[in-house]
């Protein structure tokens, strides 16, 4: 999970729903993951997607000019592009600003904690 | 994926990483999410966990207040404690407020769109 993001920061919430296409999908994935993480104001980001096609993304960002530079970025224009073209049945994106957060981890805890 | 939940709504952003354990774990998430539906101002919820453990739940909700109602239901504390007891190894709660949405799908798109 990345560094922890602090408010103010804005999160950038990815929800997608695969087509029947998938074939090229994880490597632009990971390309976009990549291209994301040199963004000026880049935070952090995780992603998940389940057996049933339903996918999630969140990255952070420092504020929302980072966030406009990196929905600007010509790569990723391009890639959004195809993902509407090839990949995706459905999606949203969410632009929310972090209010508060709480992390927890069992190793900080420790046992019965 | 939900209505489409609008600003000023909640988002709440629940990123979790799996320990060894995970026995009983669906039965308990499919229950929070009918127990999350049956709440005033909830607005909906995604849901997704990827072959490598780590899962997404961002649920929506109408305001702050419904949002601490939430944290403060009895049988929803029950379920963090067991989850803190058996399953997670590590999880983050981030609290954002929608800015902004944007929702596309081929199908309202049509071919070529």
């Amino acid at each position: 999970m990345p560094e922890r993001p602090e408010p103010p920061a804005i999160a950038v919430i990815f929800t997608s729903r695969f087509g029947a296409d998938t074939e090229g999908y994880d490597r632009m994935a990971a390309r976009m993951e990549a291209l994301a993480a040199e963004q000026d104001g880049f935070l952090g980001m995780d992603s998940a997607r389940g057996p049933d096609g339903l996918g999630i993304t969140v990255s952070y960002w420092r504020d929302e000019e980072a966030v406009r530079a990196w929905k600007r970025n010509v790569e990723h224009v391009a890639a959004q592009e195809l993902g509407r073209a090839r990949w995706y049945a459905e999606y949203s994106v969410r632009v929310a600003r972090l209010l508060r957060v709480y992390d927890w981890s069992a190793e900080a805890t420790g046992p019965g904690g």
